[in-house]
């Protein structure tokens, strides 16, 4: 039945492929069924998370030696293949170097649940958790997780709505991360956030309008930290759950807004920054 | 002469695209002559650019509503165009938003113009310079000239061989940061490093092998941020060059490394935090 799935997942790929879409364009995935992940590092991780199974690997002589000599764990016998074969699977424009794996989708975990299975890990500091307000593109997403799993946040918590389905290009963007760190999928961000704020969490929302700097929040919490889209922002009512709304100072801010009232920061950037600022060591 | 040499431009772009180069992949621009700019921040910061001379504008009618909402200078009439035509002059696979500008590359300033005029600028605080070791990838350095702009860094600084050059993606992802910081390329980055220090700068390397924390360096001081691309890192001349080597605290590092080694932060991800870190105004 599996076969069966993932057989029918990649003969509807190659017909929209057939039907004309632009080529650069990477493939969308569906939001059901097996997908293909890409790239050394976020095979190499999903190869060792076992959580993970291996449907197909396919490898280049290159990419399978690497895996031999990092001893990754290799399930069976990897499909040989020229990097062009895997274009042709895993659709043009993506960076696979030499390297793909079809495998199920991780099952996440619910918000509780991480709640529930943090709340004694207290001997690693204070939690944070990082809520995503509709930021929607995957390398974002993906370049969040990287950051959150080096600071130690607990989990990603999205919505299913306007967040981004596990797809090959948000792993291969995680770097891995997306192996270790959950990202879980909520109907209502605020409800999350009361939730969170039951449990005990202070919720930060990253806003230019913020009054409060990193240097005014009690860091000894645990924290909830609130990011909406580039340009958007946080929402209204987002905004309204929040506990504090807090600004990163950057000095050289006017000179950016003056010219144009950009947004100051990426979003994955001011992730980072977030991420460091409210870190517990930093006292 | 300057209309006959973007028509060339052009020419030999549409042919590069018969010849059977893969759309899906940006065109290549050629490192000397105009080149276009595109989206919206990148082309509005361009227009209020005093430096830059617009050769063509080509516009959707929705983008320029845009440009005349903010009231940015228009210099002529802009072509009224449809998304494809802006395709094809510039290449598929841009995200250009319905707006492209053709213009002149700018004439960047060399380093020591860059610290002759920093110098007397003491009232800002002390300054901040980030040094680019090897990183070539225009995504990652468009993010970190947006970051290093938003943080008051005075110039970014790359080597002319393994650096990147100015073309429409570097000034996308620099959101506009491109039109107000400095991209200065040197043959030698070790040099321009001692160039600095006798400048009063203190250099310092960031490394996963650092000993040093964002908390031991006396920010009071200018400083020259020296950052290396994901996994080569620095290379060991540049280390050697540096007064100290950091390492960001990551409480989460250990649980992404111990899986596969990959670099805990994306380069243009650490140079935000770095600049952050070593604020001068963080005490």
């Amino acid at each position: 039945m599996t076969k069966f799935k993932h057989e029918k997942s990649q003969k509807s790929g190659k017909s929209g492929a057939q039907k004309g879409a632009r080529p650069f364009k990477p493939r969308s995935q569906p939001d059901e069924g097996p997908i293909w992940l890409f790239g050394t590092h976020a095979v190499k991780a999903a190869l060792v998370n076992k959580r993970r199974k291996a449907i197909r690997l396919l490898c280049t002589l290159n990419a399978r030696d690497s895996l031999l000599k990092d001893g990754i764990p290799i399930p069976f016998e990897p499909e040989d293949t020229m990097p062009r074969d895997i274009d042709r699977e895993i659709g043009a424009g993506h960076v696979h170097q030499g390297i793909a794996m079809l495998t199920d989708r991780v099952v996440q975990p619910r918000l509780d649940q991480i709640l529930t299975s943090s709340a004694h890990a207290s001997e690693s500091g204070p939690r944070r958790i990082v809520f995503l307000d509709q930021v929607t593109d995957p390398h974002n997403v993906g370049a969040i997780m990287r950051s959150a799993a080096a600071f130690g946040a607990r989990a990603i918590v999205q919505t299913s709505r306007n967040g981004v389905p596990e797809t090959g290009t948000l792993a291969k963007t995680a770097c891995g991360a997306f192996e270790v760190l959950p990202l879980v999928s909520v109907t209502n961000l605020s409800r999350a956030l009361e939730e969170v704020a039951d449990a005990g969490f202070l919720r930060i929302g990253l806003a230019g309008e913020g009054t409060q700097t990193p240097q005014d929040i009690d860091t000894s919490r645990d924290l909830a930290i609130v990011l909406g889209a580039e340009g958007k922002g946080l929402r209204a009512k987002t905004m309204d759950t929040c506990d504090h709304l807090m600004r990163l100072p950057m000095p050289g801010l006017e000179r950016l807004e003056a010219m144009h009232g950009i947004d100051s920061l990426n979003v994955s950037n001011a992730a980072a920054v977030t991420l460091y600022a409210l870190s517990a060591n930093l006292g």
